[in-house]
């Protein structure tokens, strides 16, 4: 899809297929088409759409999974390294939508399968317990410990908020690095967390900040004031998914961080870590264990 | 849905039934969520979203369908006074997309039924070989006859293309009055248009255009400069559905036009015919024909 050329010919290029650009025209009336020039004809076609503002891509997203089968697609995936609608997955007041389940269902009645990296899975178990296509998921942890590993000197994680743990926790395994979870970093409770960072242990090290997803990026702002104030030194932020809303990105970097860095799911300038590589494979093993035609032909 | 309020309203007055809003909240990371205040279960449920700017509208229209089933609704159709997506109705370009077959698929998926005004229909012949749920189109030609009989002195109805011709002739029935429709109002045909239009009855009539939906008023502007090239009185202009995209609707008035006119399916300040009424009848045929459990237990 538009935006996406980068990551899909990176993808395309490491498992050795073509890929094809989709031009999206917009009527003055608001209405949309699309044109993809390329023969999909008996293909298996995988569509790349990184899914952050999700509502204003996902129409022309599910009419591009038509517009595939209508060429002839012997079967269509999709590749969104950044899926959208993991949070709301309850129903917290009477009446209110429970869109992780709407957007799944919509998601799998157009495609036959999905990979994504590191959907924010909290009170739901499994992508695949919304998403009824199987889907693949790509951890960014060793990448990203890689990354700590080579680019910051005597490192000690920080995970912001309760939630973040699963993704500090596996990230420290690969930076092998020690890691420690902020249970409450709100206003109301900054105390509690300035006293575990108040450690001498953790004064000697970098702080580095973990996360899987900066939006308004106030669980990082407030992990970032507990250190200061506990008189850590200026940490690195680090996280999978820059979707970074409005000035977001100006008021994290405003709070004199030491640097902030993301993966490259979601296009930004804070983008220096590159998960191609890591997509492809998932796409790879997608299109052979999840497509009837392949599998039954044996990989190929 | 948002925006809609007074039609559901309206509607729900006219068949007896109670009506609900839809509250939406956006997030700052272009996610959205919906809230309904009203106990759904067991209930029929119509959702009302006129769909001009559809792609901006769908998602969040989607996601209501899903919510009213979750919240046990028994039926969930959909009254949108304006449907979009009518006119890519066939693949003009090699690998182009049919998006009237792709938006009819999203729609027939979520909803067990569909009411609209005047749906442009061109090449396909019924909403229902795109829709495969049962449709209910309300003819606007009635309500615009009695207000041309009611508002327009000697009135003569032209239709600015030959697509105008099914709309045209059947108000101008409904008016009483004589019609014509121009086939070639194009700018390097405009000299056939004027000389047809340039006849001693037209002249001693109110010239009165009559056309479906005004987008990018191209083609009415092209009618008015017809007319009054062949020395016609300043004409009035009607159109069913007033999408008016950018400033469309300044450019029409700034031809010099008597006065611009539309039924109230899209808001709009042009809207001076009303046809709430129209849409209360078919939304209870609708209920009544297209329901199996309404029409298993009789019409009620």
């Amino acid at each position: 899809m538009p935006g996406n050329e980068r990551t899909s010919a990176a993808i395309a290029r490491a498992i050795g297929c073509e890929s094809a650009g989709i031009a999206l025209h917009r009527f003055p009336d608001g209405e949309s088409s699309l044109t993809v020039a390329a023969d999909l004809a008996d293909k298996d076609v995988a569509i790349v759409c990184t899914l952050d503002r999700p509502d204003e891509k996902l129409v022309t997203l599910l009419f591009a999974a038509e517009l595939a089968r209508d060429l002839g697609a012997a079967s269509v995936g999709l590749i969104a390294p950044y899926l959208a609608y993991m949070r709301q997955d309850m129903r917290f007041n009477n009446g209110e939508s429970v869109t992780a389940r709407y957007f799944a269902r919509l998601i799998s009645r157009s495609f036959e399968w999905l990979v994504t990296v590191d959907p924010h899975l909290h009170r739901i178990a499994s992508l695949e317990s919304v998403y009824t296509i199987p889907a693949e998921a790509v951890r960014a942890a060793p990448a990203i410990g890689t990354w700590i590993r080579v680019h910051v000197e005597n490192p000690f994680l920080i995970g912001p908020d309760s939630e973040s743990r699963q993704w500090v926790s596996e990230v420290a395994q690969y930076a092998n690095a020690p890691f420690l979870v902020l249970d409450k970093v709100r206003s109301g409770d900054l105390n509690v967390s300035v006293s575990v960072l108040n450690s001498p242990s953790l004064k000697q090290c970098t702080p580095v900040i973990v996360d899987d997803i900066a939006s308004t990026a106030g669980t990082l702002i407030a992990a970032v004031h507990a250190i200061s104030t506990g008189g850590g030194a200026k940490p690195v932020c680090i996280v999978i998914h820059a979707v970074f809303a409005g000035d977001a990105f100006a008021s994290l970097k405003a709070t004199g961080v030491d640097q902030v860095v993301s993966c490259n799911t979601v296009t930004h300038e804070s983008n220096a870590i590159a998960l191609d590589r890591e997509l492809a494979n998932a796409t790879d093993q997608a299109l052979k264990r999840f497509n009837p035609r392949r599998r039954d032909a044996g990989a190929d």
